[in-house]
């Protein structure tokens, strides 16, 4: 199995002890709502579907997994009413790769389906919801059969870690003490990746159908700075410390990298003109602090229920520790084993408080809305 | 949860040391495959289709999950290579209860597909799997989003356990000494449930799409006659011995009944000509001998790989008892407990091996084609 599977996987595994995790996501799917909506709108107001295909591509396996969906048939329903027109058939498609936990999906549909009916009181055209295994940087649906595409916080892995990194020592991902022929590695892994996806999905979406990505990214066009790269340099010095006290092997560190890329705005932008499918209808960046020690702003524009007992609120560091330990873990254990996991995290978890205390820190998120061109 | 939903799920659960089930259904599959092929010959011929849906409702999850979907692909293959077509696209719809195991079939997808690929020396069309939970009891499928439909070994569980059979006492389902009403009751289950399921696969066929469905079932007329109650009659024995040493309850024994119901040909023939959407085409009686004592036969006319190494093979009362409590375990510990099972299914296998030695004892199952009309 690839690195990239590995992590990416665990995305779906749903441990209820990374909660936090869907936090993050959360809070993307807030600010991301808008352009979303704007999309659905303009989609359907556009092709008027009977029967509507969306796509979910990394939709993992936990609280987030469903919200965009309700949030979208509920924008097309309201639509629906203000038109007077007969609500069209919906049909889900929920994509992850085959590690993804879908029986853990699949046991909330019901509930999920009951929820949505009351909320609507009854108005919902038949909902059709399947799951559909498989990396989507290959063919994953049937030609012209979706709609509107979704897919956050996904896209920034890459397929595999890219070739050519050996030098890239001490650190675990781009950094800025990498080789430049590193960056340029991980850079061209994306532009590789990022275009295959761009074509596949242009075979599988109707003319006029849309795509709302968002990209865990950077504001820098440099990718090697701080804004992309620095969640990662926090976890390299923490087992930098470790091979300085022995307790992992420096070559162990050395071959050890993240196959992700934290792509510019302008990276994003390139990439969708150079394969021509889709008209670039809009680019947002926004942020998420690494800092959220309120959940009362949240609750107040988000439908999420968060729960208040939770200890963990308002610990910066703990949250971010336990969010990336969602998804590194698995690929720390590959690589590693499993003995040094609670320490790294651990470590980690000091080294980010320290920061967040004296600095701005901050997730960036680059969001698209593609059109598919005639 | 219904009874019947904790029946059917765990023909999903995929238990390994079950795996004997897999010898019942696989012989089901052997016997049956001319009509299936039949079928997939003349829709293919007749229609034409570029994108061609199939969907194996029952799916479970386990060795024959993907077999029957693998034949009809190679059955097209070869029509389009006689008849110089491209290839079309495969749409593979599984579906099952939400409680099956999804996530064991997605993980074999990719090895399937490499197999299936090899064999066809890379001459398939696409083929695009996904997973779709829920009861065909109602609607699972987009409006004519089907081609071929199959299911074996499924459509005998009821959507629950018919009302006002409290007086079927001593019994666990339909038996020789069952009051009038009773077997009325589960009759008058089985109609409702047949034709409503009927009612929905019409909408989600195309016209002059195909469904093949095999149906544990009985040759007689008369419900209550040996050939469709013998095997739960044989288990009502061995809880109603356990009664009399005091080991069950009386009254737990008269107050549990399986969602099941065996049709005859002519109740099945029935219910399609009343509901009136699907032309039959095809309707075949075919037979497993509970005591399959050689394994020769099958692998013959088979391409399933046998593990012939399995000690269990020519021990009919063991086969048939595993068989059996695959399905039946589920719904015995959720009505009597965990405590009694393994000296329920003991004394269930003594009886059986008793029977299997004086008197000829089989399997009879009820297979149609039926071809959706215009």
């Amino acid at each position: 199995m690839e690195v990239a599977q590995v992590l990416h996987m665990n995305g779906g595994v749903g441990d209820a002890s990374y909660a936090n995790n869907s936090f993050v996501q959360q809070k993307v799917l807030c600010l991301t709502k808008p352009i979303r909506e704007e999309a659905i709108t303009s989609l359907y107001c556009n092709t008027l579907p009977r029967s509507l295909g969306i796509a979910d591509l990394g939709c993992s396996s936990g609280p987030n997994t469903l919200f965009v969906v309700s949030e979208c048939i509920k924008t097309v329903e309201k639509l629906c009413q203000q038109l007077n027109h007969k609500s069209p058939e919906y049909k889900v498609f929920l994509n992850d790769l085959p590690g993804n936990d879908f029986n853990n999906i699949f046991k909330s549909l019901d509930s999920f389906k009951e929820k949505l009916y009351h909320e609507m009181e009854s108005r919902v055209g038949p909902c059709y919801f399947s799951g559909v295994p498989g990396s989507f940087y290959g063919r994953v649906f049937p030609n012209r059969s979706l709609h509107f595409v979704h897919s956050s916080y996904s896209l920034q892995w890459l397929s595999k870690v890219p070739e050519g990194v050996d030098n890239n020592k001490g650190n675990i991902y781009i950094s800025s003490t990498s080789p430049s022929n590193v960056v340029r590695a991980y850079y061209e892994q994306f532009q590789t990746d990022f275009s295959h996806f761009l074509k596949c999905r242009a075979e599988e979406l109707v003319e006029g159908g849309r795509m709302v990505l968002t990209i865990l990214g950077r504001r820098s066009d440099d990718p090697s700075s701080k804004d992309g790269c620095y969640i990662w340099e926090l976890m390299a010095k923490a087992l930098n410390d470790m091979v300085l006290e022995g307790i992992i092997k420096e070559e162990q560190l050395d071959t050890f990298n993240i196959p992700q890329y934290t792509p510019s705005p302008s990276e994003v932008k390139l990439e969708v003109l150079k394969e021509g499918s889709f008209a670039l209808s809009r680019l947002e960046v926004s942020e998420v602090n690494w800092n959220w020690n309120s959940i009362d702003d949240w609750n107040s524009t988000l439908d999420f229920e968060f729960d208040r007992s939770d200890e963990s609120l308002g610990n910066g560091g703990y949250n971010v520790a336990q969010c990336m330990r969602a998804v590194a873990e698995p690929m720390l254990i590959s690589h590693f084993g499993e003995a040094i996991i609670e320490e790294v995290f651990s470590r980690y978890q000091k080294i980010l408080n320290d920061r967040i205390s004296k600095e701005k820190t901050e997730f960036i998120n680059v969001t698209v809305l593609l059109t598919r061109k005639a």
